[in-house]
């Protein structure tokens, strides 16, 4: 059995090699290609997956996986082997349930879908989008009838973001939270505004990137063991535990934007960065899930990054390297002025206290979708009426509402709901971390993160994808999932800002 | 057939999707690669070299080259069809005729044999790399001998780099050039030395980053399939016709390393840049060989870089740059500095007089390993000897002397003639030119490389490697390739600095 579970390993390592290599050459694309390179870096990428695939799905491993499951029974059920022989049987079985030709047929049609929603995105023109939705929909319908029965439609798509978590699951979580936090935007849009323009002055890009290569340094990022560049869209990558990259943007006239999503994306690859050695070259060294995932990135960037005590720290210097546009500027009011609640169009561009309210949207939709209860046809409206309800304000037009996003048009339907649950894990977290560091205020204030990580580190980052989203928030929170300790948050926060 | 060749030409793009990756891994781990991603890099490589060598001798193809054959004799012999099949043929023949477990050890081997000679060489103790490069030599005859019967053991080494030509070919060049040569370079030893202390001042690194930016640009390298980045030593590497990337290195106190590095492997990418579309993502996508590559750098670097109606050129627009370093320094004074011949140890750093004669001491003594005439303990001897003998001069260790360069070390027997060849090859080609482009020398002293380049586009870069490199230099010069152009231009040059 060591032997088979050595031979299992050996094949992982080689298809987590060749997800390394892909990774590289899409980091490449969105940083340093040059343009004459897509063709043939598209080609490359199609070559790599398709290669992972086969390997991935090979009869050899399954069978591996099944010999192995007795042993797995045999051993402790927190080692590191018996949980890598389960995931691997969950990854087996979820890669080779889908029949070749409907996966190939999702790649073309998602392929194609992209390049239509650029352009009707540009034109704010849904009906070129709409056939393309359409197919996707339906091949999403497709694929999860591939892992029939199950309870609900939409539980298969949410599985490959979210593994183990239901579809009612999120539905109760989601009913929970929102009537009570439409009811805290509805209360703040009554509330006298905060001033935000001097975030919006000029800002000199170089010191903007090195302030944010200061935070994130202050953090704990590790620089040996990654680095971090420009691209249009902030992401995080890694090519092995030994190199976790960030990208970042910085607008001249947007003093936030790049900031926090530089402490975004270090959240992200502080996990990342933090996963067990013992993991290595294994299917475990990953996240546990995007929910997990973004819980961390949304932690830096907000629990810490856009709390009062990380800016008694960090105003100082701030101030220093932009005495023309902050010299006379507050720290309460800088504090206000990043906290600044408006109901928007955009997500991407959302505030804490709204961001959620615009995924519920989406998941909504998706899941009215998948269960055929919502044509395409029908999806701007419906989208437009959930604004009102929810926000209070209606898209002018489908470029600032149903067409913003990307997620779609890549065939990303169940992917949504994990940014929320990411926000509810993060604040479920902070609770217990603030519990077990009683003087973490205090620390931040003083710019000191290392307890914060350590906590991090040994709760949540060394385990890897070891444990189940939903079973690693019980065992280090005792409780799974729950809006409340984000309602609390909020509540206190966007409460004394407003003074409600 | 046309099926088959379709076949064909499928496994082999997958093929060179995988080289493509490997490549991008390999550019990266010298570019932007955190330190702590190399353990995890060397895996990546590892799989991926695998994968190409697997995939490359598969019995398949084997199969679909063998019933492709006598489909080729029909074809056009000059066809991109019927010189891919027999390209093809000649790839998987060299591949499959080594077993599997002398790749293997050939690979552990080197590995090893690296890391000892970066302490070796560092310590200028030959001791410490001798057992390793005694089982190099070994290996590399064991290699030799699975592509008997040969004329010449090195044949096949020398083969892997320069298709189809001969031990004794390369010898009758040599023997040629090396009398006469060795005699340029002793006349030039007895005659006043001239003064380059003026290009050792500081000089800002920037500036000299964007003056070799702005010469590269002239030369037609193009930026929208290409980009150039910093690594400790330059580089050219591809990832497709689309992608083809240069390094460099700056040194503050050194104006001409930097800038005649970019320039060299300018003429790299230009080549590769040129490679005719109709070859794309198949295995004639490359440079004929070696020396048909390095004529190429050689040219642009040595032939247009180094000669004086290129500085009639740029030598104001580079005085403007530099006015404190350059202002008082004429263009005459700076053509001869930047074309001092001084015999020197250490061959990367050597001029156009004194280059070959590195290459052919390095020849004659790895001819000598591989027929074992000459055993690997009575290497520095030999080296030593060999330096006096050609250049006048002795190292003083043999970190100057025989452990300065990384080849052996990699298992690189038969790459260093190639050096030299490439030189004789731009000289034999530049005859040509001249003869094609009465006028080349006032465009070059105008700033007009078009023609040039175009030339070199007609008759070399858009064949790739459609042409063994003997046959494409007697197609091209209506000759083999000949030392006489390289000792008439050398006389020349130097005769008129040197005033011989």
């Amino acid at each position: 059995m060591e032997a088979k579970l050595q031979q299992l390993k050996t094949l992982m390592a080689e298809v987590m090699d060749l997800q390394a290599a892909a990774a590289l050459l899409s980091w490449d694309q969105q940083t340093y290609m040059p343009p004459a390179g897509a063709e043939e870096r598209s080609e490359q990428l199609a070559t790599l997956s398709r290669l992972i695939h086969l390997k991935s799905t090979a009869p050899e491993v399954g069978q591996l996986i099944e010999d192995l499951l007795p042993y797995a029974e045999t051993l402790p059920p927190d080692s590191d082997d018996a949980r890598l022989i389960r995931k691997a049987k969950r990854a087996y079985d979820k890669q080779t349930k889908v029949p070749a030709d409907l996966v190939a047929e999702f790649t073309q049609v998602t392929t194609l879908a992209q390049e239509a929603w650029v352009q009707a995105r540009a034109e704010a023109n849904f009906a070129h989008f709409r056939p393309h939705l359409e197919k996707i929909v339906e091949l999403r319908r497709a694929y999860a009838a591939c892992f029939a029965p199950y309870d609900h439609v939409y539980d298969p798509l949410l599985d490959d973001f979210e593994p183990g978590m239901k579809t009612a699951e999120v539905q109760a979580i989601f009913n929970a939270l929102r009537p009570r936090q439409v009811e805290l935007v509805r209360q703040i849009t009554t509330r006298p505004q905060v001033e935000d323009g001097f975030l919006f002055l000029r800002y000199s890009e170089k010191k903007q990137w090195d302030f944010g290569v200061e935070v994130i340094t202050r953090f704990g990022y590790d620089w040996k063991a990654g680095r971090q560049d420009r691209s249009a869209h902030p992401f995080t990558t890694a090519f092995g535990l030994g190199d976790v990259r960030i990208t970042t943007r910085i607008h001249p006239r947007n003093l936030t934007s790049g900031l926090f999503s530089t402490m975004h994306e270090c959240g992200h690859a502080l996990y990342h960065q933090g996963i067990g050695r013992n993991l290595r070259r294994t299917l475990l060294a990953d996240g546990a899930s995007m929910a997990v995932h973004e819980s961390q990135s949304r932690m830096w960037e907000n629990l810490v990054g856009r709390s009062r005590p990380f800016w008694q720290f960090a105003y100082p210097r701030l101030q220093a390297l932009f005495p023309r546009q902050l010299g006379n500027v507050s720290l309460e009011a800088f504090y206000k002025a990043i906290n600044k609640v408006k109901p928007s169009f955009i997500r991407v561009e959302a505030d804490e206290a709204t961001y959620n309210l615009h995924i519920m949207l989406r998941l909504e939709l998706e899941i009215a979708l998948a269960e055929g209860s919502l044509e395409v046809k029908d999806l701007p409206e419906a989208w437009n009426a959930r604004m009102q309800e929810y926000l209070g304000i209606v898209p002018p037009n489908d470029r600032l509402g149903v067409l913003q996003d990307v997620h779609w048009s890549a065939g990303l339907i169940g992917y949504f709901p994990t940014y929320a649950l990411g926000n509810l894990v993060s604040a479920q977290l902070w609770e217990v971390i603030r519990r077990d560091l009683p003087d973490l205020e205090s620390r931040i204030a003083r710019g000191e993160f290392a307890d914060l990580l350590a906590w991090l580190r040994e709760k949540i980052h060394q385990h890897g994808a070891k444990f189940e989203p939903q079973d690693l928030i019980q065992r280090v929170t005792g409780s799974p999932i729950t809006p409340e300790p984000y309602l609390r948050y909020l509540t206190a926060k966007y409460g004394e800002i407003y003074g409600l």
